[in-house]
């Protein structure tokens, strides 16, 4: 169009995340262009919007010369396509990266090797491996798919043995075409991420840690920076380093942890921008999406130190009134432009404040105008300790 | 297209400030649909583009029909195009508000009956007209054209009536169209803008005074919040809530002022949000950008207070290398996607910190970076006196 030649960044998948990191990369002088399968993909508000689906290569094709490099709003791209696409254009992270990410098994395999424990596990492929799998596991117990899970879709809890039954006639049938994993219950004492950035050229850097809150499977809230001591903190930095370095991997990735006595447990990685680092928007220097953009197009990175305390509260099946979040000072409202619907991550809104005593009394006023002091209760314990 | 039914935003003008504007409205959850006669506006990136003239009822009737409210990128709408608008939508700021700041002579008129003094000045219409009113007003003095002067256009600076010949050479033709306003030269001391944004309530808030650099009458740098003493930011406060009352204005708008011997004189007052707020997007707790979103749409108005000292440097004609900017901690790239040419606003950079000698290195050491010591050293200067 325009005789200034712009970068053009390609979205695998055109949810939130590929808006948010559309938004971010306009002040860059980057172009978004998305790929969904939806007509009304949500980034499709912001950004140029392709409706194909992933194994249409004639559209992939037209997609992969239109961009200057490829990336992903949505873990479960099939790692054919991925590769399909890195043989015509830059793709960050790689494709293989993406692979073992996909895949609970290879990611706790990989974890382990790179010094981070992990809760047990066992691979379940059979109604009998399962019987197994529970004697060397115990219970309670969590039967996942390997692969396509999300927001604790695809998952299973047995309280005991006896449930086993009950959750083959829900996850069985994938069994056969994913794979699963049984993982032993961990009665954590908290949730944590990790959340990194690796640039093209080596350079990794990783915000605060994040304390998170899930709900019915799903991140109900997330509060950074995370209260820790220094030595879980350096350590959980350089077990980011140690799997980004194994990777190659290049771009924004969460590494989710759970803690249990005082030890990290490796819960999963997301290889892409993630929802406990929707906070850094407006509470870290620079956002997960905008250096998310800046390390696939092979900018330098920003600074990831967070302006002070930020806690986030995920929007679920529907939105709440906006106006208490609007006249709330320094909170920031994300409605996503997707339609309601149940379990859907529809929006989120972040709550900033210099100090936690500030940030504390701003949420308690927030959630009771919301009707939220539910979801606020266990940040505001949090808060209240430090 | 989806269920969930999404306010949209009507921008006329799609440059840069309706490109920030669609990006600030879609964290909000509203969609941007911008008009502007140019297809490669640079705000047609990011929102949907309808290519039409202002003159082009038809396209602006469709216009009218897809979109909840109507605002400007561009103050130089004909004030008969934003009227037939609001016979059939609403359009914030109203159409007599725009007409007033539209016409040097009629703000400046106003300005006086709201108490604020303003250079001398006089209505100028013909060539005779124009020794009258320098005989009146005296040398040095500035003709500039009522209508339509943007970035310094339109206007010509007097050393002595011996100029007058050559003044109308170039402007004696628009005198005729639009008519030419001859103004006092004011040796300043400082130019400061009062940034305000008022809400369809009434609710009234102004971010801290800003201060600005103009080179070759096109801005230069803002550096806010400025340092003023108390009275004269209340008076600079009030005299905007003033304006904006007459005017019974809704949205954003720039009152812009000399300083000379510690009294304010109006110099013009911009119905839109403005070059010297673009460093609200990272240094105040809610943009320019958002509370303009906001306030056309009737939703509640947001924090205006600054997180800290920032400095916005312009980039005019072509963009400078961005990666110093993008290295330098809490500065922040804008690059809006236009094609460089000569005096054109391609780009900002805004440079925040938590405090004043912070910043000042900060700016120290990305102006040495870019080669833009020249650019830089007012405000480097006002920065020592802190
Ligand atoms: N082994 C476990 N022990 C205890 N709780 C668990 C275990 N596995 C999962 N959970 C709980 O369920 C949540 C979601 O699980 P997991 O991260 O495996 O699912 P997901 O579908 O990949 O989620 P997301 O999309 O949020 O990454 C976890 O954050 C945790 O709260
Ligand atoms: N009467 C004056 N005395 C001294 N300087 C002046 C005067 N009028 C204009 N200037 C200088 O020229 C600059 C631009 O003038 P003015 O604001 O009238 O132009 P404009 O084209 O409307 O600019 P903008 O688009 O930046 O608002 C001023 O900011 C100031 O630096």
């Amino acid at each position: 169009m325009s005789a200034h030649r712009q970068p053009v960044l390609g979205i695998l998948g055109g949810g939130q995340l590929a808006r948010m990191l559309a938004l971010a990369a306009a002040p860059l002088g980057v172009r978004t262009r998305v790929v969904d399968s939806a007509a009304d993909a949500c980034a499709g508000q912001v950004a140029a919007l392709t409706v194909a689906d992933w194994t249409d290569k004639d559209a992939l094709a037209r997609f992969a010369e239109a961009v200057d490099v490829v990336t992903f709003d949505f873990e479960n791209v099939p790692a054919e396509t991925a590769q399909w696409l890195a043989d015509r254009v830059a793709v960050f992270p790689n494709p293989q990266a993406l692979a073992v990410a996909q895949d609970r098994l290879a990611e706790k395999t990989l974890f382990r090797d790179c010094g981070l424990a992990t809760p047990a596990y066992a691979a379940v492929d059979t109604r009998r491996g399962l019987d197994f799998a529970l004697e060397v596991i115990g219970t309670p117990a969590i039967l996942k798919t390997r692969r396509l899970g999300y927001d604790g879709k695809g998952q299973f809890r047995l309280r005991t043995a006896a449930d086993a039954d009950a959750a083959w006639a829900v996850l069985g049938a994938a069994a056969a075409q994913h794979g699963l994993i049984l993982e032993a219950f961990v009665p954590f004492d908290g949730e944590l991420s990790v959340l990194a950035v690796r640039g093209r050229d080596g350079d990794l850097r990783t915000w605060p840690l994040t304390r998170n809150w899930h709900h019915q499977g799903v991140l109900s809230l997330s509060l950074a920076p995370a209260r820790a001591d220094d030595a879980l903190k350096a350590q959980a930095g350089a077990l980011a380093r140690t799997l980004a370095e194994r990777l190659d991997y290049v771009g924004v990735f969460a590494l989710e942890l759970f803690l249990k006595d005082g030890q990290l447990l490796g819960n999963e990685m997301a290889p892409r921008v993630h929802n406990s680092g929707h906070w850094t928007i407006e509470g870290a220097l620079t956002s997960q999406f905008e250096n998310h953009v800046r390390s696939v197009l092979g900018l330098p990175l920003g600074d990831t130190a967070a302006r002070g305390p930020a806690l986030m509260f995920n929007w679920i099946g529907a939105l709440p009134d906006p106006a208490p979040v609007l006249r709330t000072s320094d909170a920031h409202w994300h409605d996503y432009g997707k339609a309601p619907r149940e379990g859907r991550k529809v929006g989120h809104a972040t709550v900033c404040a210099a100090d936690a005593a500030t940030l504390a009394a701003r949420v308690d006023a927030l959630a009771g105008a919301l009707g939220r002091q539910a979801q606020a209760a266990p940040a505001l314990a949090e808060l209240a300790r430090w």
